[in-house]
């Protein structure tokens, strides 16, 4: 018996969408902008939740994007953060950013990681961690972040790796709220909430 | 710019492997000793780690089988729930396998999830986990399972997810040695430690 593949990529807008980037974006507020676009346009492309994450080097350099396309691609796993995560270790090449801590990666995301990929950070080999919205942003839309540590800021710097959260936390609420008005899909699993019915 | 994809695949070896086991598992220890079974295939093929998982539905029948591919496909996302529920829902055509609570599909796995696999559950649409070894057997080879919640179980309970667990612990810990023994790259990020050294 054979079993079906499935393949991670970005959906095709994001090649328009990412010729007009800069490559290098040495400012934090920067890099956040940059992710909060790419949700923005990834509600717009209808290719998923209002999500997106990037992966970038110590210098600020782009090195993978990711938007969230579990709606596109019909799986639950293809959020932003994994996306850019698996993404950027194709192109490095190694399961291990770090190589063993000897590479800087930072992980940017327009909102803090759900259970999932807050588990697939200390595996990654990031070393950075930016959010801008908050989890409680995220559940006031409906969605499940899932079971976190409370502390769990402090569970990744047991892991040497550092997080920053709020950057431009308004901005990436605003994206959040447009979402839920225009009424996207809260696809938490076992239940659907309609961010209209709420 | 455009970037690369990734594929989530089993490996070709598992071919062979799923032609001479049952398509139906009625017993949950059979069911569990298949998934040992992907386990030691997975390391004496040189797929990855010591990992495998599997998705049945209610009546025992093989959805779709996983194994960690981590090494092989150099990517940290790809562990053995990851692959055995992302295939089920490529099987099935939904990201949430219970299509709002109206499916039961239960995701056995060789040793309890790590943080990562454990956060992608509620999302997945998995109605029961099952597991053999434990996250402790897992840390005792050296792999750093990740920042879990002390009481993960009950966190699945409040999203309707049963648990059970020790379920073959001892021939599933069996695999986990063998591996540990055999000099496996124990994988973790930022560092790598070789089981013999320690």
């Amino acid at each position: 018996m054979k079993f079906p593949e499935l393949i991670i990529r970005l959906p095709d807008w994001t090649i328009g969408f990412l010729k007009k980037s800069p490559a290098m974006m040495t400012d934090v507020k920067d890099r956040m902008r940059f992710v909060i676009d790419l949700a923005r346009q990834n509600i717009a492309n209808k290719s998923g939740g209002p999500f997106a994450a990037a992966v970038f080097n110590e210098k600020g350099k782009l090195i993978a994007p990711g938007v969230n396309t579990v709606l596109s691609a019909n799986c639950s796993i293809f959020h932003a953060e994994i996306l850019a995560l698996s993404i950027a270790q194709k192109i490095t090449g190694r399961y291990d950013l770090s190589d063993g801590g000897n590479f800087y990666y930072e992980l940017v995301t327009m909102t803090e990681p759900c259970a999932m990929c807050f588990g697939a950070i200390p595996w990654s080999g990031i070393r950075n961690l930016v959010c801008g919205a908050r989890d409680e942003d995220a559940r006031a839309i409906g969605f499940d972040e899932g079971p976190k540590l409370p502390n769990w800021m402090k569970a990744l710097k047991e892991r040497n790796i550092s997080a920053v959260r709020d950057v431009l936390r308004d901005e990436a609420c605003k994206v959040l709220k447009e979402y839920a008005t225009m009424g996207g899909i809260i696809y938490n699993a076992g239940h659907r909430i309609s961010p209209v019915n709420k």
